[in-house]
């Protein structure tokens, strides 16, 4: 272990730290879970050291000094994750992307620019409407995450139902293999020589290698933007009208839709008491925006829905990415979290349906709603949101995993999938052979196995263990 | 070898064919490499025998047998392929797909279809047309390939600009591993659970395993569709009115652009002479279409393009799967081909140059041209188009190679990629390396062989040879 951490610091001085503090902030991610395990003092111990690599060759070089010794290298970005893709037990190396910083090169004919993993979210968006482009990529997370961890965890952002999801706007990826062997793919408009090699890496989060560089295909700022509402008398009569919409050809980047619970919570001032409450930003030309306006206003009109007043986009756009920590309410005794899946239309309503009723069987349940916040021509996701107040507080463990495990087989089985975009980390690993099947889980573990043999990379994480 | 023959007889029964005639339709894709060596009558021997499973069950049971008989599988859809992805040499199996045919499920309300592997690319479409959809897939070989074919080879249809390449409609996959497992991805809107299996198998080209069904996301048929067409001075005007229109937001689903020479060919009554020649097609909601025509004309004309008959398009509607077959050029000592890449704008001027520059120079060169077909916002493909006839006719093969080598030589050089969506098969299966560097070509083998260890699925095909 000594040799290791010794031979590290011979290849990057000071950037190998083994202080108590900074290894104690990297012992885990965003997942409430995590959170919970920190504040009952029973997390696991923090990482033998973390490492802070300036280069590619550096991380080659990190990744081939691991692999020697044997020992697992866990890549930590924001940490901004909330599925527990970050837990260390004592024994691992922490690789931390935030040396791997900044633009790399954006060029404003191509419309792409080129990032360092490490580079944080709002910095990387920033960046580029400074040359009057945007990625258009909005998570949640965006002024926490960075940009490598937003591949690797397969992000989408709140604008995905125009723009799309990460792996549409990535044009090309670098990554350090577990052998220290670096992949650079090509920056073509189209990845069409074999299969895709990127899509190995877009949601491996930190099992098969390091991603070191992203580049994106960018948009230029939209010439126009202009939100507008609805209200619906339930999410069914919402949720065909997005369905209308979207299949029609209509696809404005926000398209945002929640049950009568979450409405009632966020848009009662604008008609959102017990009615689902539609919410849509549209962008582009100026023209095509006035005339998208119209249309879907008609077909959302059609569909039962009601005007309501476009300031309810400004607000929400407002205070979109304010959530409350999950320690205010954990201290109070209550557990909280998010969980999103996906179906197609003509599953998504018995999806919404039993998974509010089971959870609702809960000991301590305190709400269950959804909403939908990214569609497709084919479905869309929903976004459920639980809190449980156990009156045993020991039980608030136990009651999450009850959550989420009745969320989980609902969605399974209504034939929806497990996830849209948080990713697996633990949480939804047990899920996993569900959604994935026998043959598609051996396939994952063979792929795994072929780039990872001894399992060093960010174990625990995603692969279920063998049968 | 007569072990293995009959024991697939006892499971396939007649479906295992060995008479010398079907064998010996299956010894080659459409390759015109493979014409030429079919006309000299130095073809490969043909396969060991024809087998036709009609269930996924016994296309496993086959490649169980096969695996277990250590010999070749190739995989053959509607052998429409022209980079030679199907050759035999005596040893094979080949798989046809013709009898997994035809739609399994079509739901109107998902829009979505799934079709098993072997169902012919126009009737495909024509099914979906009967419910009011369209798949929107439109490549030339649409009446000859099947499904499972352009999932297996990356295809790129005439639309996708508008509406993506076959990666952006394909919902879910089922497939065979090499060991016989099946891997059946979920029907939901985004995969994001772990990496996108299907990624793996499209591009696959029958390396991987066995494409059995593909479901897809389908679209309403549009309520308009107009063309429109403008010529300009020459490519890099057409060029740059393609870039300023798709970054904009405007992506008719057809937007093709041809250099003076094929637009002299093809377009010459409608002003197409000595000039680049664009053809538009705009589709979606009437009031779009109209807006579209308008701005996207506008964008055209400041960018040098002036208004062309729009009957032009109608023209290029009828006549654009007809293409002359490469036996008769051959016949008269001619040999013809055609080579797709792309590039990100900043470099497809010069790659256009450079190419064809360099293919002037082969001996007996006749012709060389290219379109633009597939625009994205970071970038267009090339569509190379060359003719050559050797004073020595037994120098076809010799100098249909260099014109292959000088193509792709100047793409890499141009940092374009060395293919856009025909494939790799043979053709250039020597240039893969430079495209995926060493570090992707090293992965694509660690995959390969942890699915195909034997390197039994479609051997000389995509993945080049060790170093």
């Amino acid at each position: 272990m000594n040799e290791l951490i010794e031979g590290l610091r011979q290849r990057l001085g000071e950037r190998v730290l083994t202080d108590e503090a900074v290894r104690a902030a990297h012992r885990r991610d965003t997942w409430v879970m995590g959170e919970l395990a920190d504040l009952e003092e029973r997390l696991g111990d923090p990482p033998l050291a973390v490492v802070e690599p300036e280069s590619t060759a550096e991380v080659a070089d990190v990744l081939r000094d691991c692999r020697a010794a044997r020992i697992p290298v866990i890549t930590y970005g924001g940490g901004s994750g909330v599925c527990g893709g970050v837990r260390t037990d004592g024994c691992e190396v922490v690789l931390s992307t935030r040396r791997l910083e900044g633009l790399v090169e954006l060029d404003a004919r191509d419309a792409t620019a080129r990032f360092r993993a490490g580079t944080n979210g709002l910095a990387a968006e920033k960046r580029v409407q400074q040359d009057g482009f945007t990625i258009g990529h909005w998570p949640q997370s965006i002024e926490l995450a960075c940009v490598g961890g937003l591949v690797a965890t397969r992000s989408a952002g709140q604008y995905s139902t125009g723009y799309g999801n990460i792996e549409d706007m990535l044009l090309a990826l670098e990554v350090v293999l577990p052998d220290g062997s670096v992949v650079r793919t090509r920056s073509t408009p189209r990845a069409s020589a074999g299969p895709d090699l990127r899509q190995l890496f877009l949601g491996s989060e930190g099992t098969l290698g390091v991603i070191t560089e992203a580049a994106f295909s960018l948009r230029p700022l939209p010439e126009a933007s202009r939100g507008q509402a609805f209200h619906f008398p339930d999410l069914s009569a919402g949720l065909e009208a997005i369905r209308r919409c979207v299949q029609t050809g209509w696809t404005p980047p926000v398209v945002r839709l929640y049950d009568a619970i979450e409405s009632g919570r966020q848009f009662a001032e604008w008609g959102g008491e017990e009615r689902a409450f539609l919410l849509l930003l549209h962008e582009g030309p100026a023209a095509r925006v006035e005339l998208e306006l119209r249309e879907v206003a008609a077909l959302c009109e059609a569909a039962g829905g009601v005007a309501a007043g476009a300031a309810a986009v400004d607000d929400w756009l407002e205070r979109r990415n304010h959530v409350p920590g999950f320690r205010t309410f954990l201290e109070k005794g209550i557990v909280v979290d998010t969980i999103e899946v996906a179906a197609t239309w003509s599953r998504v309503e018995a999806l919404y349906e039993q998974t509010v009723a089971s959870l609702n069987q809960v000991d301590g349940i305190l709400t269950a709603s959804a909403h939908s916040s990214h569609s497709y021509r084919s479905g869309t996701n929903l976004y459920f949101t639980f809190a449980a107040r156990p009156e045993d507080p020991t039980r608030l463990a136990e009651i999450y995993r009850e959550c989420w495990r009745r969320t989980m087989e609902a969605t399974l089985a209504c034939g929806g999938g497990i996830a849209h975009h948080h990713g697996i980390g633990r949480v939804r690993r047990d899920f996993l052979a569900a959604e994935l099947g026998r043959g598609g889980v051996g396939l994952l573990r063979s792929v795994k196995h072929a780039l990872d043999p001894a399992g060093l990379f960010n174990p625990g994480v995603l692969i279920p263990d063998g049968d």
